[in-house]
């Protein structure tokens, strides 16, 4: 491991104290810290012993940067369908930024206005790796990956309502992408995203 | 009813003798008549006791015209995304020609390969009522909707494999629609498109 | 598009501010204004910015009216099965109505006591195309279907608990009608209804 | 158990000899004997063993009958929706008419064409417990259990295609009826249902 | 319909001031009224409209009786698995007692001791139609269905957690029953098994 | 691992060539040989290399047994509910047994005529381990599991039709039983049940 | 029943007043108390009326010792893959320990930090039954499966998020593992792995 | 588009005339030529038009290589849990080289034996991007991954019976994989694992 390179928590499902306790216990190390799925609240503790923390009430998680990592030449495209998405997408940029890549992020092109998608064109395809992130019916990263010769991330998201069963539709329809060099993380996951897109980024 | 107006067969789950019995039955009266999902060994024994009768083997359907319909000035636009689809969407073209429908074949302009669908867009947007036909990711009816401000009938296909669940992904993608004035049908009901496309179409 | 054509916003999951900010967008141009899924907290908001602002607190939905669009001749029955499938009917309402179209609300015509279907058939038979609202086995627009020569937008709601699955029981139900002439949107979406019943209206 | 009260064998899933084992032990009793999901190869050698045995094709069945059950007063109304419900209610027929009881078949009745079921009340009314066999979106039980005030017994077909998914959607429907006095069995399960009403009729 | 039958109010989903004016037209006729799935603050709020009304706070129901049908010689036997199951079929009884049914109430006997059903078997075989109520694996209609020669109503609860999907194992289990003479009615559908059994009880 | 201690193959899914090359590698080892899922066709080629192979065609499994294991002193008795469930039994017993087990077998005591099961209760109790396996409603499990104060493995298996899915509605019901000490294997998987059961019993 | 043997509750959907019933009415009975599924609140109504009963938050268990049994010499090596399965584990390790076994809890040892599970694979292969308790993927009992020749009884919990679909993932993975004697009980089921394993254990 | 890059036909759902028909327009152009899913009678009616195609039977794929692309200095790792994987990943394997790329294939190396894995360990970390192909409980991927700081995708097969169901299982593990950095294909996409791997590779 090099040095400086994060160590992540995933605060779901864990209490205040036991988050602080591993925050205090990395500090001790050198490493940059990333915690997702957290509360503001829980940001308010951490912060009294770590004022240096930082929250991104957006992707809903805090990062405490030491020492930066060199950033990337190449970049990554985050691309979303829907202000919906932004939560997510989020989380795939404090990711992947932490870890020491460029993002660009190109929001709002979901599939029913698909004009939209085209004025970004450019900036899609000058990246190493692209993040598609989008719910309901999840058509846009077989779109985009018939457009672009790239690794496309696709993250469903929860958004939606009825059939859309919480993202399963999505997730579904990403699966069956019919577009070459498309593959899936589970719902919801832009740290999974972000994370990968950082390593194939650095390759 | 009009004169001439069509009657329709669903020859699945149907023996022979079944379904010679209804279309005798049937040539008693004045009306035009579709038959659905029938085989081609169908189509023959149907053949002897009505050489009228002409097969599509790529629609699997057999026509009896006796008094056509006037065709409509408005015409349906039906929009496939691939080659295995081709046989759902010529089932909803059999149909609404029967029902004196003129139809627009706009084919394989699949989401991976979007330029083809633009090449075509005006096809698309001349047209009164829009069917889409579309397996996999079934994505094809989102892009459409949104470039077209014309009711879109989407059709889910079969086509697929794994988590495509026979044609269930495409379903849930086509209902989660983030474009406006998309509707569903059941997966491979091509001749239910063809029905209400024609409807639209002739009101 | 057309000088007053409504703009729509999807609430759900948006703040109070992103949504006054939207609109304060759209006040800009000439358009009129529909907001579904919108609490009336929001919508009391909405109306410190807009005194104009109506709330429709069965539909969840503000519409802002500038110019009106010009009424349509024919009409949109619009059929519930029961008292709690109102809402999304509404929904439906507020959307074609604000699209220039008459609706004709025919309401608690459920299949468990049919004859009230009956005495309304006239109404719906009129209409150019009708909606049909309804949730637990989903069995109304069948129904509807065989005795109208119209299309039929089969809406699927949330209603009924157990193995209605919240929708799911009615969705499937309404997909697999052997009615022709019948479409479907999603769980719920009475806005979708409600748009393309408007598009099919005015063709 | 009374005299000549049946016994049942459930062929699928058997071999030839197991079943023929089973009847020859059956025989040396006095029961009479029905046996379901036989094919008529399987008939074909049981006639060798028993020449009384009577085959229904339809039902796909075969019945042994030595003593008759005094036939019940009151009557089972057996309802169909479609030809493809019609070998699961003649399973129920079969079954329920060994069982001693007295069957009206009330056949093609479907809610496409549901002035059909209307011609039909009074038999169905005159019942003392109804047998509603349908498919696809299984709506039938639900508009009977509205009509008729007498319990009501499902049974969901596999009938179908697509969202049916063999059967599912019809039970779903059933099970959701927003109808008093509608209960439901097992897809394809006329034996269950038959039996069943039996018991009710014979009460 | 005779004097005095009940008529039935689901409140679920429905506001007080709604229950209320249904409840007076109610009155203003001359049957037994019957409401399920009625929180304790809504019946405060009848009550004051008609101090007659009865609270039932395990059924979670209120009945206002007027005129008591004559009570069934014969009975029902009401069986329950588990403490948890009470509600639901205490909605049942509920139900079958207004509609002038006597209920036999065997709680507490679910398989996994299956000794306490047999104490009770004769109470359980004198009845003329028998409800089941359990959640979880669902298997009791089936032990029952086995010893008793009697319809069988099962009723699944929601009761359990994990892979009981909120009661869909005991259904599917319920379905599946290798009992003869056994149906089903929804999840939690005490309501419906009540008045089902009703009806078959006064045969 | 002990001397004779047997290797298994798993042949579904693989060609004659390769079951006879993996057959013809273990062989030059010491030991005991179990192939599950082994088609008579597949057994009469490797009968040509190992002539000591034998084959058990209710298993659809074979055997080369060349060192006998000790047999246990303890048993298993291994419970089926009906006549279909047999070979997924036998393919338990055939592995407990060459694992060097004694396996009681009690066919035929499922819950639809549980006086069967009382009657060899003492057989059940005697066992330091039980196997029950069952089809459709999966109740046997849960009702043996009250009955005897030993580790229960329960085994779905997909008999069955309509709403049994193929064994899901056992498998859902095995894993949601009231009592206690029961687990659950993969639907059909006897040879797991075997295999922990041996384990278990030689502890 | 051995003297002291525990009596259980399980106290989900029960209320304080009924909780504080079973536990007076097995006061008066000689058997150690587990009630499971306890909240803290819960407890403290229950210390009222027994100040000897134990709570554990982590288990959300309270038991009350009177007289322990013997404690087994072999041992139960409890798996924990993360810490939010922890809770699951607990439960499973306080319902073992009242029942007279020893524990040896390994925790933290998931998948994608292997090497940690190596560190204690003596721990776990000297146990004589082995629990082993993850979420998400559910791939940790067929590793330890693998490592072990012990029985492995699988726990899935409904950690994780999106396409774990609370467990369900845990519980396919665990019921298709490849590793040989591995068994599963319920999602979250800490009680049934405890009860099994103790029974094996003393075996 | 580089010279020779391949193109790609799917042959599944395809009739033998219309393969044809596409790898004679092929011809005409540079490209290397990639068919998928396609049968040995396929094959043989191609190679009379092309001699020069080479068959795999274990990919069930022909290519036809015409200029060959620069082999990639880095590699892909392939690695396969068990030989019923094998026609998954050699269908990932013909993709990858034929696209220009080295692959390692590293086989059986599934997590019931989990020390193969380990032998193998160097070959793995040595590549850019590992593709692992794993059926039944899909636990391969997140074990690879903890090991490797490499992008990993992960194959799910139809490999399994049961609750397997057709890949699901271990599609939805792969998709919950505790492990950063990895991401998923369709069931049996071996195809679009290769295609995506050969694109990181090459960066
Ligand atoms: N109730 C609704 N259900 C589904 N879609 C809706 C609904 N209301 C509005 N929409 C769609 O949402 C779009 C606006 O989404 P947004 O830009 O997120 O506000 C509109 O153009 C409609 O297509
Ligand atoms: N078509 C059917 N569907 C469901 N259960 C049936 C059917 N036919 C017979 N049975 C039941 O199967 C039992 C006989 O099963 P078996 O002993 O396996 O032949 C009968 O007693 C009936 O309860
Ligand atoms: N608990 C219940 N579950 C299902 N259906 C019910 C229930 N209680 C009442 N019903 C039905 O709901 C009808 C009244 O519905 P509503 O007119 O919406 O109040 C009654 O006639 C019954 O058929
Ligand atoms: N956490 C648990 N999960 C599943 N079953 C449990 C649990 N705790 C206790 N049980 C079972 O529930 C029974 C007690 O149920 P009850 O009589 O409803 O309190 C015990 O005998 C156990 O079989
Ligand atoms: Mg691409
Ligand atoms: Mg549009
Ligand atoms: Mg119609
Ligand atoms: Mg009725
Ligand atoms: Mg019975
Ligand atoms: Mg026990
Ligand atoms: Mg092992
Ligand atoms: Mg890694």
């Amino acid at each position: 491991w090099r040095v400086g390179y994060p160590e992540v928590i995933f605060c779901s499902g864990k209490t205040v104290e036991q988050v602080k306790a591993i925050v205090k216990a990395m500090l001790e190390r050198e490493a940059n810290i990333l915690a997702t799925r957290a509360s503001e609240d829980l940001f308010e503790e951490i912060r009294k012993i770590c004022p240096a923390a930082v929250y991104s009430s957006l992707a809903r998680a805090f990062t405490i940067k030491r020492k930066a990592l060199e950033v990337s030449s190449g970049y990554i495209a985050l691309v979303t369908a829907g202000t919906s998405d932004l939560p997510v997408a989020e989380e795939a940029a404090v990711t992947a930024e932490l870890f020491g890549n460029r993002v660009e992020r190109i929001v709002d092109v979901g599939v029913a206005g698909i004009h939209r998608l085209f004025y970004n064109l450019e900036a899609i395809r000058g990246a190493r790796v692209v993040i598609v992130v989008a719910g309901m019916e999840g058509a846009l990263p077989s779109v985009v990956g018939g457009l672009v010769d790239k690794p496309v991330i696709a993250v469903p998201t929860s958004v939606g309502y009825g059939a859309s069963f919480n993202g399963l539709s999505a997730l579904l329809a990403m699966l069956n992408s019919c577009a070459s060099g498309v593959c899936v993380v589970n719902i919801d996951n832009g740290y999974g995203a972000g994370y990968l897109a950082g390593m194939i980024n650095r390759l």
